[in-house]
């Protein structure tokens, strides 16, 4: 039923777009609308596909005319290559245009600070927004905001080090205020000339200042910036023009889908015999689940919802034309934990958003609109029964797999088996580009990250040289 | 030494093509030349990149400036979608437009024959060749020239049924000739109007006719055809201008590259500690590993070199034109044998039978060169060291690593975790397309298996309607 009405919503969106194609198309102010799908690798377009729309259906992903490949480069913090990233070098090569290493959010392997793509904008006039569907001071959306050595400095008290996942880290001593630095992710947020910014991380937002009871929400005013955190907010007038932070969960926004009964993946189970030899006895494998709406999503605004709020805010602000990066970031987040219905609800929650792109580019011709992935991720999309099925030995995953039966009771398999940790790694793959016709002369068949930063930067005129 | 060797002759290689662009290009007959990578999903794409020219390298098919997505179609034997094919029913598609049952070749799920590309081009008077480095009556190329229920009736005997692997199976009593058949996938091979065959596959040309001494390959004088079974051959003139087929292998041919001492991905190898608590303890990972060219290569003719003689002898044929399928088979088959090493250097012959086929389509402008994958695989780059290495508890993969040292000293690690057999299992990504200019009007961003068919069937003019 969920899956229905998101179906028909996008149809609407598809539908609106093209009658304002046909009705009141204008060439319009330049902008750029970069989307994030995080982890959002082939094997995870794939399994959005075979789930929503199935295997001979078209995600809206896939209406887009031009698609390419990109590599993910990564510096080791020794020098030298690393194969396999995380989402803060990555999302700082998208948004600078420079190669640097895991953790690094907006800074250089040196520590520089770089300028992202959003400041490059908002100083030659652009409106600018952010949104995420996790905390916007996680990797992805801080990269193109702020400048820190560590992508855990979330928020004035993380940034002297503390705690997190049960051990310890050190923080960014040299960006902390003490040190006259310019503070945490959170507090770059604030004093960040951006527009719009939407997703979760109220709690950083919530820790206190050095040696004050200031909380950094309390500095908005300051900022010119008015922060809400209810969907209802979104939904009413706003209470001023200022620049509007939106925080709608204390870390990142619950997703929309989970397993049956909140199953995940889970470790087929070979019998005793099969201990003694890979041969010998029997394995039974996790038996089949659905997906279904997560019980703990709410009243937390979709992606599409807070994509729209964002665009048309930006598009109020003037006639310049905007930036706005959009971030799906629990399709990484649910493959870290196994969970593959829920990188699917996310997986839809993208191309909603993307209708609302979409529809804003089908009005204003102008308009870039592109789709990637930060890097590749655990999930594969396993035979299901094995092809080795007909072979009388056990045959099954060492790592964790979920049955997941789709509309037609056929049944997906997806593995996970990167590592014995209770989160899945990272993996290597070059990922996908998606783009729309105002692209075209930007963009090519084979990328680089840091080309995609210069593809955005040539389209805005914000070249340096 | 190897690797610079390669890179010197793509070099010239493409520097021939562009000499030949400049000098003398020609419209020239319509011509289709399909290169097929199996199992060359994206993680594949990547690990070639990595280590044959490194991660801020570019492959051949990198400039290739055509890239889309490709959704391989399986029906289930009951009817129903599959979510992960074999090379069979993938390479049906490709060859028919049909989708099918994993390990049907040419046939569809109602077992009916369908007519292949190659069938339909040999009708319209275009030549015709495969190229393969595995036996040419392995699934992929059998797919184009072949129609039999079951990939494994490969031979007059093995058809009638018998063992493979250790496991009985029950050929195709249908199709054999005591049943009026057309018999195994060698014979229909040596009847069919492919002008050329070249790959390995010795062994079933010479097993014999049912109830004769008479192998299959004898009967190659009344088929009008060839067979030559030495490298050498192909270095001196041909005995007649008779069709060709080469067999330069009992089976597949042997690949061209092996991990250090023959090793492959091994399990890592955690504590007796860690057996009781998963918190507990350490973990040995493989040690790092170097490539070396395989001691059992011999004098195998590289696929660029079987290329490089079909072309030149489908091009001497005449000037309707040709169509040819080129296939590197042993990327997905050292995939499932956890043979990163021997992945790459298959890799590497794509690569370099697609400067072969780029160096005649710009001669003749009207040459499409599409390169495309059957399915996706196992392989997975994986962190070096994991993402969790900061954590004080052994974090390493429930499968197979090899960590490839490569000539910067950096580290690339390579999983292998979808089975606990001895034989990985393929995934279910859409998997990469590359083409060049002249298929502009024939492909799109996103595609699947059977629009390939129906591109390639639209440029040699042979649709049906």
């Amino acid at each position: 039923m969920l899956r229905c009405l998101s179906l028909v919503f996008i149809f609407i969106c598809s539908a609106y777009s093209f009658a304002e194609t046909a009705d009141s198309s204008t060439v319009g102010p330049r902008s750029v609308i970069l989307l994030i799908g995080d982890g959002f690798d082939d094997q995870h377009v794939t399994m959005g596909r075979n789930y929503l729309v199935g295997p001979d259906g078209t995600l809206l992903l896939d209406s887009l005319p031009i698609r390419g490949a990109v590599q993910v480069q990564t510096v080791a913090p020794e020098g030298g290559w690393s194969y396999v990233a995380d989402s803060a070098n990555t999302a700082t090569s998208l948004a600078t245009g420079v190669i640097t290493n895991i953790g690094r959010v907006g800074t250089g392997p040196e520590d520089q600070d770089l300028e992202t793509i959003l400041e490059m904008a908002a100083s030659a006039g652009y409106r600018t927004g952010a949104v995420s569907t996790s905390s916007v001071t996680d990797a992805t959306p801080a990269s193109f905001m702020a400048h820190v050595s560590q992508r855990v400095c979330e928020g004035p008290e993380t940034i002297l080090g503390g705690e997190k996942y049960g051990l310890p880290f050190e923080g960014c001593s040299l960006d902390a205020r003490g040190a006259g630095g310019p503070g945490s992710i959170a507090e770059q947020i604030m004093a960040s000339p951006v527009d719009v910014v939407l997703g979760g991380g109220l709690l950083y937002f919530s820790e206190t200042l050095p040696g004050t009871a200031t909380r950094v929400l309390d500095t908005a005013a300051a900022h010119n910036a008015q922060v809400i955190t209810a969907a209802e907010q979104l939904r009413q007038p706003l209470p001023s023009d200022a620049r509007l932070i939106g925080l709608f969960a204390p870390e990142h926004l619950p997703v929309r889908l989970q397993g049956e009964n909140k199953r995940i993946a889970e470790q087929p189970n070979p019998s005793w015999l099969n201990y003694l030899d890979w041969r010998l006895g029997s394995v039974e494998q996790p038996l089949p689940m659905t997906c279904e709406p997560n019980t703990d999503y709410g009243a937390t605004p979709s992606l599409a919802e807070l994509t729209r709020v964002a665009i048309e805010r930006l598009r109020e602000g003037g006639d310049k034309g905007f930036f706005l990066i959009i971030e799906s970031a629990s399709i990484d987040k649910q493959s870290h934990s196994r969970n593959p219905c829920g990188s699917i609800g996310e997986i839809e929650q993208l191309e909603e958003a993307l209708a609302v792109a979409l529809a804003h580019a089908a009005r204003y011709e102008n308009t870039m609109v592109l789709v990637t992935a930060d890097h590749a991720q655990a999930a594969q999309i396993i035979p299901e029964p094995s092809l080795f099925d007909d072979i009388p030995v056990p045959v099954y995953s060492p790592g964790h797999v979920a049955r997941i039966t789709l509309d037609d009771g056929s049944i997906m398999a997806i593995n996970y088996a990167t590592n014995s940790f209770k989160s899945e790694e990272h993996t290597g793959a070059n990922v996908p580009l998606f783009a729309n016709e105002a692209a075209r002369d930007y963009v090519s068949a084979y990328m680089r990250q840091q080309d995609i930063f210069r593809a955005m930067q040539q389209f805005l005129g914000l070249e340096n040289d």
